[in-house]
């Protein structure tokens, strides 16, 4: 029987989770879940229903995972723990700091209802943070980097469009070729913020303002970009939303470490990902740890997971006998 | 408490892995064994003894995980099943393609006497391993590709050895950087055999010897180099001792994959590791990899695992909640 999946949000995440299902042969997606008005939502799958939110305890029994596809800043702090409490749930909760306490509620409500809550899938966190722990057991003497980009920062670009004068803007992050080289290396280079990364604007105006104090007003502005190398050019409306309306990303994740009686052999390992749509890379490794969830629940296994929880071979369709012969 | 490892075989895995044992501060070494007389084998820690292994079957109750370093084609087909019915075991056994058939002799044995046993744990299989199957599940449109070295290839060393009037001889096996940025590109190149590896080999001539015509029977040897651009260097004694006696290796796993409603999307993911030696890189996997089969074995566990059934927080010293909140 395929794995159904219910999708909660139907914005950029939940239209890549509907397509990373259809690229799995085990699974299938039940229902969509919209805080709109279902009639207004159109989805890619056929004969699938939109359904209400306020319907989807209705549901409880139909879906074996609900991708919660909310934002992390208002959204999942609620949502997850709140259906972890009917449903088995995952998802792509990314503030960092908060992750613990994140952590701690929902695996209250999923072990109090006897369900699997998985958090903080996707790319960071999600395989950088795969990659780091991997590095830091196998090379405990050692130094982690990890460098973003090329890709849109979602909240440089907001901060951007908060200057007076700006109508439009994205920001991207761009990791320093030459850090990425000397990490490389495996000379364990001492990086300062300005040294890993560059940050380039490409902000449209409204008619009249003040390029250069625009210019000024965000080089200097702090935390966002006082620390960094900044490049800003102004482009017209045409050009900005022909070339800048992509969602690629990527980034690296490095650990370099040493060891040896006298600690005299250097190794580097590098994670590096490059992706022509963070949206669809992110909700493919979703899909993959949906796989994992159904599997554990029904081995009786319950409260909060992270991908540090889950055997490698548990996020694929083949047995364990096809796995050892084609890729170990 | 800490975990006892005992090492059986004092060669370069079994150095790498009292080297990588030294490393982690919950780990000790409880003995070394050896099938040669034990007063001719000194080994770096103090205190520690080294015993013949004819004396293993005492030690059961004194180890909780005996790391096997013998080679993959004759000791550990062998000793993996005969160890696994006495300790919890763990072996780097790397003849890809008999992996199926000693998983299944290890599985037998360590499920009779209810203990763990790890098998072909390392980079390759190991680590690799474990990135085609992450890539592989979040990707499940894609191309693999994995590429080795710069490093020497011990099978090939040798075929060059055996051929008459060599006296000694070193072959590194080198990725062809052009393919490496194909690859990378997201192009999905088709790659012969030739297009992927370099093979450049350094050789030391018995006086005499024909330099012609060992280079001609070096190139054109079906199998082993026939089908790839070799590189013959003809050098002296002197320099093959100082130049050629490193142990540096490593290599690239790749996966380029498609999303979107019409593939429109690419994302390549890469695993790069660099190493100045490919023995105690292997051994610091190994020693990560016994700390997981003794938390298994603890879970009440049994049977033959390999590194894709273990939770990568497994391989760590700090606890869940210390993982979340530095790694996640």
């Amino acid at each position: 029987m395929k794995t159904r999946i219910g999708i909660l949000g139907y914005g950029n995440l939940g239209r890549g989770t509907e397509i990373a299902i259809a690229d799995a042969e085990d699974m299938e997606l039940a229902a969509v879940f919209t805080r709109r008005d279902p009639s207004g939502v159109k989805i890619l799958t056929p004969d699938v229903p939109v359904v209400s939110v306020n319907e989807i305890e209705k549901w409880t029994d139909k879906i074996d995972v609900l991708v919660l596809c909310g934002g992390s800043a208002t959204d999942l702090p609620v949502q997850t723990p709140k259906y972890a409490a009917m449903f088995n749930v995952i998802d792509s909760f990314d503030t960092h700091a908060r992750i613990p306490e994140h952590f701690d509620a929902v695996d209250k409500a999923a072990k109090e209802s006897g369900h699997i809550g998985m958090i903080s899938v996707g790319w960071d966190p999600g395989m950088f943070s795969l990659n780091r722990v991997y590095a830091n057991a196998i090379l405990p003497d050692g130094k982690d980097y990890t460098f973003w980009g090329k890709g849109v920062s979602q909240g440089h670009s907001d901060a951007v469009r908060r200057i007076k004068g700006v109508k439009n803007a994205k920001q991207y992050t761009i990791p320093v070729e030459s850090a990425l080289e000397a990490v490389r290396s495996g000379s364990d280079p001492e990086l300062s913020t300005r040294d890993k990364h560059l940050r380039e604007c490409f902000v449209v105006l409204e008619e009249g303002a003040d390029a250069a104090e625009v210019e000024r007003q965000i080089k200097e502005m702090p935390n966002y970009f006082a620390d960094y190398n900044t490049i800003v050019h102004f482009i017209d409306e045409e050009e900005f939303t022909r070339d800048h309306s992509g969602m690629a990303h990527g980034g690296f994740v490095f650990r370099s470490g040493k060891t040896g009686v006298n600690k005299e052999n250097k190794h580097v390992i590098e994670y590096r990902i490059t992706l022509d749509s963070n949206p669809e890379f992110t909700t493919s490794v979703i899909i993959a740890y949906a796989r994992a969830v159904k599997r554990m629940y029904y081995e009786g296994q319950t409260g909060c997971k992270t991908v540090l929880d889950v055997p490698p071979a548990y996020l694929c369709q083949q047995s364990g006998d096809e796995l050892r012969a084609h890729f170990l």
